[in-house]
């Protein structure tokens, strides 16, 4: 089977490999459909964080599955799936509790390879997400939204539930890459009636107005807090959604929130926040890898297939297998807000 | 009038001053029953935090009210009052969201004076608290139990509400000082079933148990944190208050919350906390100076007059206004788990 495998910082390739196997009794086999290029790649892709040469890659896919081990009873072969970038058990205390994303039984495999044509996905049985009928049943706008719902709109959402964003907030995005854009759609969802996104760039403004945004604020540094500070009646927001994960992007989401308000972070954290000021100011800070699996089965899938939201739309290029590395090349230099890999028909 | 003063370090003096004026049309002018020692104010009797020489001190206190500006009308002359360490004007977004404790229009004098026989209280009209009846209605215990809504009970609740404790939760307490004793208080009344209370000193320990803690933790250091992992199923609690502003508190209460938990936090930080720990668990972090003028009319005074909490029996040493040096020796050396001020018996 063909997979992407990283060589060196700004170089990717296709490689021949063996398929997958099963190799626990709670594993599953997925022949990949669709899977595409995350901003979290970006920090290796661009060598700003090690990792290995030859190592497979990608963390977002829908597929169909092949196989399945002796324990996975909810998932079965034919099935079309989310394949999402966490593997919540579902039994222990923090699945228990909404947070998959930080499952107290880590997997090993859980770093890389949905970008390839099959893929050995651990904790099969809870993690995955059933999509009710076949890929042939829906439109390519559809599977997009399938597709976002492995990470980056599980994670907006997350963004959104991190804030703890309630009917009637004013509600500021910091942040308006992919993750960013589907936190506007996360606000909305939970009711916010002023979602004031910080972009600098024309395009994702409009996607950002068209998934609920209300107010853009294309100001950067202090003109940006001091705009948003004039849009709140000097009151600052009610919560605030870090979509960055910068030092930068925490502090400025300290000065924008009110006293009271929560921030919801989901950038993966650069180095620490200054908090201090958050103390003073009541500031709470929550946040942290998304309950994807949580998420997708009591909300987020539901409202994909009410076409409710299309947070797909996000994909603004489409690449194959084997032009893997135009994908990571569009997203580097910015040209597509997040690359879609098509991997196979259906 | 006689008033508390700061010489320096470890020093303190009482000095005969002229009685406060109304200079606002907001201010009251109040005459004190009783004050007290906070923990905060031996950061700079000790040094660690600058304080102006010859400044007054003190930040809790209840008395009766003497004059009051002509903008306050929900409080009158004669009426015995709780005067809070903060001071909110009840109208702005803060206040109004339940922060009054981080208002949008801070007052000048909020740092001292409570420690002496006369005190100018700005913001009157909300953040007083007014007290039925007559301090000659009540017994010894229940006005100190009134004081301790001043600040220390307020707080300790505001530790509780900040980690979001929830009926049912297994709540950890970090901080056997006046404020985690009442945090356990504060846990109790959110409905925790669990409270673990982190106590290195017997009669602390014993006070927490009849507060409501149901275990005690008296290891220290990792020793500590395995002992409550062992507690708690190798989870981690579902609530943390941290109760003592310290980095190493901080980080400890990230160690012992499960993933997806919040650390509500009232100690001032010292530094920056070690917060990534905390996205990875997806563990929140709220908290600030408490909201006790909402806490007070909302909850904690109807608590204390239905005699269904006693937060004054953290003062374990009392002495008068003469004898200031005394009180504050007393909670320096760790003699009394709070120093209590008697200023004029009614």
């Amino acid at each position: 089977m063909k997979a992407a495998i990283f060589v060196k910082p700004g170089k990717m390739e296709i490689k021949e490999m063996s398929k997958p196997k099963i190799q626990k009794s709670t594993d599953a086999i997925i022949r990949i459909l669709r899977a595409c290029v995350c901003g979290s790649d970006l920090w290796w892709y661009r060598g700003i964080s090690k990792r290995e040469s030859g190592s497979t890659v990608g963390h977002e896919a829908i597929g169909i599955v092949e196989e399945v081990g002796k324990d996975v009873v909810a998932i079965h072969p034919g099935d079309f799936v989310i394949a999402p970038f966490t593997h919540g058990c579902g039994q222990c205390a923090a699945c228990r509790a909404g947070f998959d994303g930080s499952c107290l039984n880590p997997t090993e495999s859980a770093n890389g390879g949905y970008q390839g044509e099959y893929l050995r996905f651990e904790q099969a049985n809870w993690a995955l997400i059933k999509i009710p009928g076949k890929p042939q049943d829906y439109s390519d706008a559809q599977l997009n939204n399938f597709l976002t719902l492995a990470d980056v709109m599980a994670t907006g959402y997350h963004a959104a539930t991190s804030a703890e964003v309630k009917s009637g907030d004013t509600t500021v995005v910091i942040g308006d890459g992919a993750v960013g854009l589907c936190g506007v759609i996360g606000a909305r969802l939970r009711g916010a009636s002023r979602i004031i996104l910080m972009s600098h760039h024309e395009d994702r403004a409009k996607l950002g107005l068209e998934f609920g945004a209300t107010d853009i604020v294309s100001e950067r540094g202090t003109d940006a807090i001091k705009r948003i500070m004039e849009l709140t009646n000097d009151n600052g927001a009610d919560s605030v959604l870090e979509c960055v994960g910068a030092t930068s992007a925490i502090k400025q989401a300290g000065q924008v929130a009110r006293p009271g308000a929560v921030v919801g972070r989901v950038g993966v954290p650069q180095i620490e926040p200054s908090s201090n000021t958050l103390f003073w100011k009541n500031i709470g800070l929550r946040g942290g890898v998304a309950s994807v699996t949580t998420y997708d089965k009591n909300l987020l899938l539901d409202e994909v297939l009410k076409e409710n939201i299309n947070p797909g739309k996000i994909f603004t290029k489409r690449f194959d297998l084997d032009h893997i590395q135009d994908a990571y090349e569009a997203m580097d230099k910015r040209e597509a807000i997040k690359s879609l890999i098509i991997v196979a028909d259906k």
